[in-house]
């Protein structure tokens, strides 16, 4: 245990170690009040520096904190796993949602989407039959859909399609003598084909001049629409199913004018409110469990975040009684990087952790009570407390004397490492633009065939 | 050689060096008797810690227990040669029937399943075409398949399929006032179709009203039925046919109620005893050869165990004898690391492995006279076995000189890399989580994307 | 700073250190003048190798080089991000153009090339078919195409197709009696259908004798067409929408007679003058701006060329100088490798870049006004001087003391990783040759099973 | 060039240096005759082990075996690569004539085989449909193939198909009362449809007894038909074209009796003396170069040939001088090592590659005059020869002072490296065993679906 205190005391003299170690150059006029306090100083300093196991053995001291982290990282990371499965459900959902009705409303869907985008046409009657297909199918939803869908209504509180599209001006093309005018301003024309619309003749709409495309000056066709679902699956795992409205978009995208349209579908699912939904039978009443947990969670946390606290503020106090210290002995500053010796990072990163951990189960019991819906917030604040809690278990091997070694070399390469990568990274970032510029758009096609395949 | 023993005495005498080597510290009044019985013991433990060359050199004992390893290499690798490549048989049997089921019974099957499940249905009306495509070619099975398939029995002794659906007890959804009534107790409802039954006009069971679903309260529907099936190709690798059991379970799961219908199809192969089986011709009879065979290896296999244990047995009365005398003349204990040095590893490493290979040899013979068919249990024997006698291989290069040093510089590196990768490990985990977290459900596509194409 | 100093001393005098350290090598004699030269010579030398830090600690000279050089680095990537990002517009209407055309004139087109060809046909009929069906796609092209394009007019100002057909000159193959006869010259016979015969009855051109196609004599097949077409999309981005040209060729090539037709579609896409094109409505007119830049880029490569190539006269300068005065002072040629210290590799470096810059940028003026469109060059320019340009900041850091180090060692090394490399290579080019010829065209089918799946 | 020389030295005096370097050992009496003697051959020794460079400046010896084997290099890659190239032809001739008989003969042929066969069928109906698709396709080739192939003769000089079928002898099913009798013996039973029979009413053959198939007892049917083809395309890079026999087969494997009946389609390409073939027209004679330059060849490899043995057999001389001398004066044997030294390993590689050419160039001679076909022993001849070459090229990397110790260096680890391994071989062997018996056949599908997405 000695050689380790000495391996302490030697980091923290670093800059002072002439004066502290040398008893020729001590005072020896000094009260003897000054060598009493000294002597304690000395003593809490060292007793500072010590891990869990040292600090047991010197003053018997029972570790709480290191208990209370180790009980901590069991519960942070169930209760991240429970909210990870249950997030995983909705966003299920979400994407089987969004492949159905993929399925349901574009025509010639192979199941995979090409690029960025589903699929596209290259023909004019392709492009008719394909906006066709998807008001048709819209119309004819009830009886074709599996889902627990329904019409929703548009933001004027309509029900129905809203086609919109959008095209140059005006513009002629005649390509017999090589003609085109155009007006490059951009026009907006939309139509919207009620249910009532939809269930009168179909050949009615189909030949309205809104049909009537002119391609050479067409920029893009959107139809949008609403629907509302309920995910019904959550009846088991949870006790309420979430109400969802899914305000779709197919987008034909004939911006590039090169002959081939490619067509998007964009679903926005949002959690809503459920309106009317009487669910009956035995619904297990599981909730409150849950609410406990996250709620042990929180004061496990608040704990470690108040021992924390204390911990840096003791330090604190030890450092400006050092500082006075070494001031009137020796009449000089300490170095600052002796003095931020004084201030421990972990305890910081715990209490980071902590925080994150409160205001993300906080979230967490609200989003349980259906009073919030943002997923995505409580996800970062619970993921990154969690990666946290389980980096600062590094801390409790730097405990022991041969990992200790493990983690100064790395410390101690990693400038090094740095240099090399800010070198790598010049030439690559160089190397990067010229290809890019060079070889990338002109040869993508071999680029592809050589690696893709 | 002389330089090879002292080798193996550094290690042995780690912590009693300072009494054995220096002959100050004798006791100069000692009793001859008890020099020449220390001799003696100096002797056995010299001899004891040589390896084979040295032992033939030294008293011109032949290595038997060497070359019956080598001899086991041969066989038990031989063995597990053979088994593995008759099992394979039984497996591609199991597998080709099963995706010969699929095409059979699944509509529109491409041929590779889309994920865990089969392939996917988005309408209400392929969902329908679905069923009764799978009902229908199970009515006409006879004049459809290639294979040796007949109708099997239900467990209740009936023949035919039986369709079962699962849905919410009961349930109204309105769309127009978005409402929706639902109990969550699930029910489950049940149709047995006969071959009489499907003999008859198809539209009789067809509009019956269990084929009536409502899909916005419909979990699953489960379409299982038995068949019957024999393993013709062993007639020439074995001398009789298995006979299989085919439990063909189609599931229709709406349980998402996202739109999409996944269809999985699952058969469970059984080989049974067949029981009406007549089959003439000139089938060779090699069994007998095989069964000699297995019982040579659990004859080899017991030789070895009973040398090993001879081996231990010796190394512990040698132990006990030590033990004394060190007791005996120095008043002390030998240290436990020391005492270990007398249990060799290899040896225990060998017997385990021949208690293996005979278990595994007796349950192959059995599998072989259609006693069992516990295929699993013995490939996990005899595999395991195999995999430690090539394993004691590298005991032998350890008696090399150069070998030696090679292993045990792996022996003292071992440490420092799991150290290494427990540190690794942890940053790992929490990085895991926290990756899984907050970018895991919500980019799924992305990632896809990214590292799929 | 005086270590510094004394490190680049070293490498400089490397052969001349004998005489230039050792004061008592000096001769006493020398006049007075002579000692103030030499005094100031080794002044001017030392500043020389000094780097822009020292500099200006030594005569607060202020690094103006330095700071150009950093302006230049942002200028030019931004310079290169820009063209870059339109280059790619251009090139992506090119491909899909080209995508577009294969979907309307090749019949059966899957989307992906199968390999360096588009599609194969394997029987007569569909030869006859593919054949026919790309003829009638292109006379019906205005009311299939989704694209802007017109028919274009072949080299002898006509519009319609050419069809060629290339096979040996004459020719009998009897199969009934294994005959064969075959003049082995090639003959083209070409077609030329016109808008208007396409307009007649398909049957007549159908039938016509050149569409009578004898197969085993046949070589290849060649439809070519041009379409006009214009890229509107840039109307936004830049002022003036490009015209393009379309060289389409579709080639049927039975060179192989092995059974199998391969369809090539090649599209040369030339960007021409615009002849009749009206662009009305708010056009921002951002020409100049770019303009304006790429001028001021111009500016400071002009600069830093002036100053680097002032920097390398004044070095050749001091060269002579110094040769001079050691040829007069010790009667001694300086050795070769200390005469090329004073050329510094990287003002040559950025001598070359500056001068490609220019250049480029010059060359993006005229694209940009549409007097040329030369974009490969000018990509290839701006691409390699903008490498240079980052791999230049290498330098910058070699001046701290650490990354010195590195760039040092990597010097070092680089002769021996060289020379690996170079036996590496023989043995690699002669199993290259062996495995090409032995397993390569014999096994192509295994390895791709191996390897491809 | 002493240093090099005493480094030379320094190896082959191994075990004679305390014999030959110290003077105070000679024997003061020994003759003038003798020192002489002693004197030339220590010279001689000196020069055998010289590099070219050493001797050309001790004794103004031109290297001609060095500028000879420069010269063979570049023939002979020349040589290997003109062969490769001209391979390649041939084999893509088979393959793509392959890929088109598939595509002709096999039903829903996709274009990629599925696994080693090229498709399956799943049920009866397209078990017939794909029999009698494959015969009907046959019979109409004619008018439906774009190769130049044309009907061929059977072994037994008869046209037209064989169709074999394979099953065990007798046998009865009934699947009602679970009953199989069957005989394990096999029967064959072969139809022969002539174009004869073909040219009839297909109902004719269609209906005969023989395609009544009894699934659960056939084993495998199969077509087999020869066509022959001609490869023209050789006109114009050779000078006569190559005439081809395909012997195809395909089969229907129902050996498993899965339900899946492998469809396996293979074409024996065979090149044959063309009977009636007219070339007229100009054909380039371009083949008497070919055959000079394999002259040349043939020639430059004879000579680097007869130099290299003329080297070993003076060195085998300097051997028996050398060991003469040694027994005379020193009375000892020379040890085994150091005779080796005398036989270079080089000049044996060099002699073995040269045999390998001089004997592939004939071959390659003769299977361009049309008397032989043997394409893979050239292949493999040319190929292993040329790697010899360019791996003797190393050899004189090692005259470079630097290569040396590059080679010396990879020469002293290559026994480490194989060492280890050897343990980690063993290691990776047992595990191989253990891992393809238990995990292997009974979780393929899970590792498939793991690693093949």
């Amino acid at each position: 245990m000695r050689r380790a205190v000495e391996a302490l005391d030697l980091p923290v003299w670093d800059c002072v170690s002439g004066l502290s170690r040398g008893p020729g150059h001590r005072n020896v006029m000094a009260h003897i009040d000054s060598e009493v306090k000294e002597e304690c100083l000395r003593e809490d300093l060292k007793f500072y520096f010590m891990n869990p196991c040292e600090k047991y053995r010197a003053r018997h001291q029972i570790p709480w904190k290191l208990g209370l982290q180790i009980l901590k990282i069991l519960m942070v990371t169930t209760q991240l796993v429970r909210f990870g499965l249950s997030n995983q459900l909705v966003v299920a959902f979400k994407e089987d949602s969004t492949v159905a009705f993929k399925h349901l409303f574009l025509k010639g869907y192979s199941g995979i989407d090409e690029d960025d985008y589903s699929c596209s046409v290259y023909t004019q009657e392709d492009t008719y039959e394909s906006i066709f297909f998807a008001i048709n199918q819209y119309h004819h939803l009830k009886n074709i859909t599996l889902g627990t869908v329904a019409y929703g209504e548009n933001e004027d509180n309509r029900n129905g399609l809203k086609v919109c599209k959008q095209h140059y001006k005006k513009g002629t093309m005649l390509p017999s003598n090589e003609t085109l005018n155009i007006d490059s301003d951009v026009e907006t024309e939309c139509i919207h084909l009620s249910l009532q619309v939809l269930s009168k003749n179909p050949q009615d709409w189909k030949n309205s001049s809104f049909f009537c495309l002119e391609f050479y000056r067409l920029l893009q066709i959107e139809i949008s629409f609403q629907l509302k679902g309920i995910d019904l699956q959550t009846i088991r795992s949870r006790e309420l199913p979430d109400c969802y409205v899914f305000q779709n978009r197919i987008t034909y995208d004939n911006k590039a004018h090169s002959g081939k349209i490619k067509i998007y579908f964009d679903s926005d699912a949002n959690i809503e409110e459920c309106k009317v939904l009487n669910i009956s039978g035995s619904i297990q009443k599981n909730t409150q469990y849950v609410l406990v947990f996250d709620a042990f969670v929180i004061v496990i946390c608040l704990a470690s975040l108040i021992l924390c606290t204390r911990s840096i503020i003791l330090a604190l106090r030890l450092r400006k009684r050092f500082l006075n210290f070494f001031l009137e002995k020796y009449k000089r500053h300490v170095c600052d990087a002796d003095q931020w010796k004084f201030i421990n990072g972990w305890y910081v990163l715990v209490i980071i952790s902590d925080l994150m951990t409160i205001i993300g189960s906080i979230l967490k019991m609200e989003i349980k009570a259906k009073n919030l819906t943002n997923y995505d917030l409580c996800s970062i604040l619970l993921g990154t407390s969690t990666l946290f809690v389980w980096v600062g278990v590094i801390r409790y091997l730097g405990y022991f004397q041969t990992y200790n070694v493990l983690i100064l070399t790395m410390q101690a390469s990693l400038p090094k490492v740095l240099r090399f990568c800010a070198c790598a990274g010049m030439i690559y970032l160089g190397y990067t633009f010229c290809g890019w510029i060079v070889l990338g758009p002109y040869h993508d096609k071999d680029i592809e065939r050589t690696s893709g395949y």
